[in-house]
């Protein structure tokens, strides 16, 4: 499993690479929240999500042959992005599995990066299937967009440097609000901030009717989601979370928070306004969390993660003019 | 005049309260550039642009009993924010002089910040006979936008980050970029460069047709623009170079450049899409320079600096659509 060890090998491996993304605040978003609201930009970072540190971690953290030959990957978007950079950055081959509904921005950026897309039907195939064939055929490494002890090591990267944000403002105790899908970014920041900030306590956020994660932490078992689709969180719809990452969070976990679709997109009209940042929808039910789930949050001052911003130009048109 | 004792002082004042703000980068604008191109997204500070700097530096600079009785700025809208939420941090009063024509949203937030705001009419009126007049009727200490050595050394502080930045990245030599309106930007940048970063030479950029300060440079003396009112880049349209910061850009500036309305439109929806910050078309101008002027540049690496991220929606949404 991944321990401060690995994490700390991975933030070394990342140094210079990924960037240290701001902690923001605005005091408009935090009258809305009625506490200090610390939003982690990480939609700043290489690709425009966290998904780049887990993308490097992995492909800088296999052995050297493995590399050569080329890593493979599925994702609706985000992991495709950060993988393709990181791969390219070290000449490694790169094939991305992509459900066909993913945004055309995300599969687009993917393909810029020199990756190999190909796509697949969220709902119909087995991507799991799918990329372990691809990758016996050709020799590739498989890297899962959240189970795998590397990528879990460099999302985790975020907690290190939390650890020191915190510090530095004199924040010992504090909730961790961040998107959860599979819960690769929950885990590891809650395995770092475990070592160097115990007093931060991670809590995943999930689009309402995709709340596998949080009803697997009330429940102490994995629960899957009934749907697969139909939420503007596209980012973040994960079935059921990680072999890995659920028994991490049952450990250092709080409990699992939900908003709404509306709540997220007006999270990410006001992050546009107050932040001057752009967020997607997955990457602002964090922030959303925080401003419209306030009675189910404690203490004067919360870290919400802003993971992720590459989000559809009309769509976030739309949700700027709906939330005037 | 502002020395590096001063910019250094302004500096330490300014830890822990203004964001060091990250310089970004992507493949896409280094490639529509033809080099690369780092962006100081300084959008990112405090009320969404640089103007908090020079602001906290004044407000915590002047002595303790001139800053009871109060302080006064005028202000197309960044300087009227930056130096309100300074005075709110004192517990300062401010009165903020802005001229009528001044988007919106800025006013609004200049008054959210609490500050007392008075409207003038940027063709009619004497801003500066207006501002002299209450200053010296109320007692307050005036802090014009750019002309003041303690504003110029806050401004100071963003080419000390620089310094830092381009250290840590072994960039020795590279030209930098900046929107350019009275120049408290640009000579605070170019003086902090001169003691510690001399490679770093600044390049003022202005909206075409409002290039008083790179005629001014280029002809020796002091020009005013024709106009007043009639560019997008509402922050930057100050009528002619400051008396402290002209000499200051004589001796250590590059020679200005200059871009259209559309030109800076444009680079501020690039700036949206492969960077996911938001500025306005004011401090697009510097970006949009290094993207649309490329031949008028040299070096491999170029340094733009993002001012400010207080934009229009409207506009902003129009333009986003326009460039699509």
């Amino acid at each position: 499993m991944t321990d401060i060890a690995t994490i700390e090998a991975a933030a070394f491996r990342l140094a210079g690479h990924a960037r240290r993304t701001p902690l923001l605040s605005s005091p408009v978003l935090d009258a809305l929240a009625g506490r200090q609201v610390l939003i982690k930009a990480e939609c700043l970072q290489h690709t425009g999500s966290f998904k780049f540190r887990g993308g490097w971690s992995a492909v800088s953290g296999i052995d050297a042959e493995a590399r050569e030959r080329g890593v493979i990957a599925f994702s609706s978007g985000n992991h495709a992005q950060g993988m393709a950079a990181a791969a390219k950055a070290h000449g490694c081959p790169c094939v991305i599995l992509m459900p066909s509904d993913a945004p055309p921005v995300k599969i687009a950026r993917t393909r810029a990066l020199g990756a190999e897309v190909i796509l697949y039907d969220r709902v119909k195939d087995d991507r799991q299937a799918m990329g372990d064939a691809l990758a016996a055929e050709r020799g590739l490494t498989l890297v899962p967009p959240f189970d795998h002890p590397l990528v879990i090591a460099g999302q985790a990267s975020i907690g290190l440097e939390l650890a020191e944000q915190a510090a530095h403002l004199g924040l010992l105790r504090a909730d961790v609000l961040l998107p959860c899908s599979g819960g690769g970014l929950a885990a590891g920041v809650a395995l770092a901030a475990e070592s160097r900030a115990p007093g931060l306590r991670v809590r995943p956020v999930e689009p309402e009717g995709f709340d596998d994660m949080a009803r697997s932490l009330a429940s102490g078992a994995p629960c899957r989601n009934a749907r697969l689709t139909g939420s503007v969180c596209d980012a973040i719809l994960s079935p059921e979370p990680g072999k890995l990452t659920l028994p991490v969070l049952q450990r250092l976990a709080g409990p699992g928070l939900s908003v709404t679709d509306d709540q997220a997109l007006e999270a990410m009209a006001l992050a546009f306004r107050h932040l001057r940042i752009v967020v997607e929808p997955g990457g602002a039910v964090a922030l959303a969390a925080a401003l419209f789930r306030a009675e189910e949050i404690e203490g004067d001052t919360v870290i919400a993660i802003a993971s992720g911003g590459n989000v559809d130009e009309d769509l976030f048109i739309a949700t700027l003019q709906r939330f005037a």
